[in-house]
């Protein structure tokens, strides 16, 4: 077990109506004035955005807008709110919505005490040295970013699906109702299943320390993950389900299952992001094409993880049996697992290589990942 | 799933040679002077007060010694520590030691800014609206304490072995170095065990709503107990069994297990506690007395959670072959399973019974709990 530090500073308030309280959490912080980032109208008809502006106008706490947060996230609506954030000299950030408008507002919440290029923080020339509070209510479970400080930003510019993490962007309060999460449309949930099931075993696999508790944690967290998405997609109001889903995003990427592991990688979130970040694909439907295709070429590397991975998940018994009941899970629930189903064409191969080579150098992993290993990785994804 | 919030804010710091940063963790937090609780000398002959001395001293911060706290811990220390505490003008308390020193170092942390008597605070005749910031070296895995916000005291006079629990009182940083651990004797490695086991196991079997993924947590917990408890009686110097035993206890009663449950109760501890409250038994010891005792009273009123236990554990089928299987288990590594082992003899029934009776009310089960209930688990634990 590697030495490390654990410390999660992020109020989680769990549970139905929970979104009512976000004035009391803000006024007790000593907030009077948020950027209320969000999405798409959706908040609006749907009568939560309301809900947020009458709780906060009872603590007398005002609010600008910063909607229009697009799923896959880009600078260019970072730049907007780091301006609307510092002209409108507001005291924190309230995002309202999924992963993308929380981790956007984590980039805003950073850039809007820093003096430079908000992206020199994404592409390491400045340091996070401070950031305003982060305050979120969540409408989706996927990336777990409501309990942890890292956010995930594409710059459009140069097609660079980036990230920040620093320990003033924990948020400070986030509420999770996995009522609000009940509209999430089929497609969503399977590809947010495939991003908490790529959360989990990135470490799982790739860590060349990794404890036997933090195996069965993340076991346990996969296996929870894959019943309640079952049990979603016939029923997505069971309310037990869509809870049990939420806190197990939410535990897939908090700090714990790293903890006392060392040697991890990103290898799949690494080559996902070129795929958002070129054709703007759902990151968890990227995630589900190329967790298999990566497997297939890693799990020589691990066949023991690997083993234990098949029996302890679907019982069965070698690390091939493993992969193919988790690509078969993909294609049951839904969730693509072949590049072909985004229609992106096989010709596409170096181009996308090339954008990879680029993430596995800031990933820290470019002397592994090279140009051949990509490229038999994506072969198997096509 | 429940409602819930969840707040841990103690950061860990774990690993080898950790404790060497505790006059760091202290300047970082700006504190000047510690009131440095303990146990036994030993800490002084073994070099670890050394240490924690040289560490202080590098950063310029003094400290009073606050040495002879007993496994067990009682009020006539508490109440020196917040004397000294108070008299000194310490800024913080430092424990060095395993759940007992730090548990009374919570108490003391708390009497320091309470006015009236400290043992007001364990029996809700007063509240704990502040209390001195505790940090802690650990050193011995078992109660958890290092990251949860409660504390256990006996009060010797009245032979009442009571409670405080408070946003106040959770520790700042905790510092948990598996190799301070390695001199814990076998017994109390096993008692150790046990108690993990017990924290592990209360709220799984009592709650009313227990969710999938906390009882995969639980059982994740209490398989990695069981496997490196084994390990560490057969090599004591086991590092990575060591680590996992430690962080599996930490994870044992942070709050984590607990999250989205509801209408758990402590009817282990509640009965234990008088036994250690009475006749000073090891506290984990008295609990692998009371665990099966209590299972054969108890498992048919959750019959389905008491098979999965079975299932999960031992890959048994009946909840009477589980509960079997946990007995030997303690058997087999030695820990008690009788009240005979202790010496306590069986005309002692009513006595023990009528302290527990004052617990139940307490513990706020005592509708459940009542004389005859009791004298019924006394009576397998005979």
């Amino acid at each position: 077990m590697e030495n490390f530090s654990f410390h999660n500073p992020t109020q989680i308030d769990f549970g139905k109506e929970k979104e009512k309280l976000i004035g009391e959490h803000l006024a007790k912080h000593g907030i009077k004035k948020v950027l209320l980032c969000f999405g798409s109208d959706r908040i609006k008809r749907d009568g939560l955005f309301d809900t947020v502006a009458d709780s906060l106008a009872q603590f007398n706490i005002s609010y600008v807008e910063c909607g229009g947060i697009v799923s896959n996230p880009i600078m260019a609506k970072v730049y907007e709110g780091v301006q609307l954030a510092k002209t409108e000299k507001v005291d924190a950030i309230l995002s309202v919505g999924g992963g993308s408008v929380l981790d956007s507002s984590k980039a805003i919440a950073a850039g809007a005490l820093y003096e430079g290029d908000t992206w020199d923080l994404f592409i390491r020339k400045g340091t996070i040295e401070a950031a305003l509070p982060i305050f979120d209510i969540l409408t989706m479970a996927a990336t777990g970013s409501e309990m942890n400080c890292g956010a995930v930003v594409t710059n459009e510019k140069t097609q660079q699906k980036y990230s920040i993490n620093s320990q003033h962007t924990y948020p400070i309060v986030s509420i999770i109702n996995p009522v609000l999460m009940q509209s999430v449309s089929n497609d969503y949930l399977v590809y947010s299943a495939a991003d908490i099931i790529a959360h989990s075993i990135e470490g799982y696999f790739t860590a060349s320390i990794h404890p036997h508790f933090q195996s069965r944690l993340v076991e346990s967290i996969i296996k929870t993950v894959m019943e309640t998405t079952e049990i979603l997609l016939r029923d997505p109001k069971d309310y037990t389900a869509r809870a049990e889903f939420a806190w197990a995003s939410t535990q897939a990427l908090n700090g714990l299952t790293y903890s006392g592991t060392a040697g991890s990688s990103y290898p799949n979130h690494m080559i996902e992001h070129s795929l958002s970040a070129i054709y703007n694909v759902p990151h968890g439907g990227g995630l589900s094409v190329i967790i298999p295709a990566w497997m297939k070429w890693y799990h020589p590397q691990n066949p023991e993880q690997f083993a234990r991975f098949a029996k302890e998940i679907f019982n069965l018994e070698t690390a091939e049996e493993g992969i193919a009941a988790l690509e078969n899970w993909f294609n049951k629930v839904g969730t693509p697992t072949r590049l072909g189903q985004f229609a992106i064409p096989a010709s596409d191969l170096e181009k996308i290589t090339r954008n990879v080579l680029g993430n596995a150098e800031y990933f820290g992993i470019g002397t592994i990942y090279t140009e051949d290993v990509i490229t038999t990785i994506l072969n198997n994804a096509f």
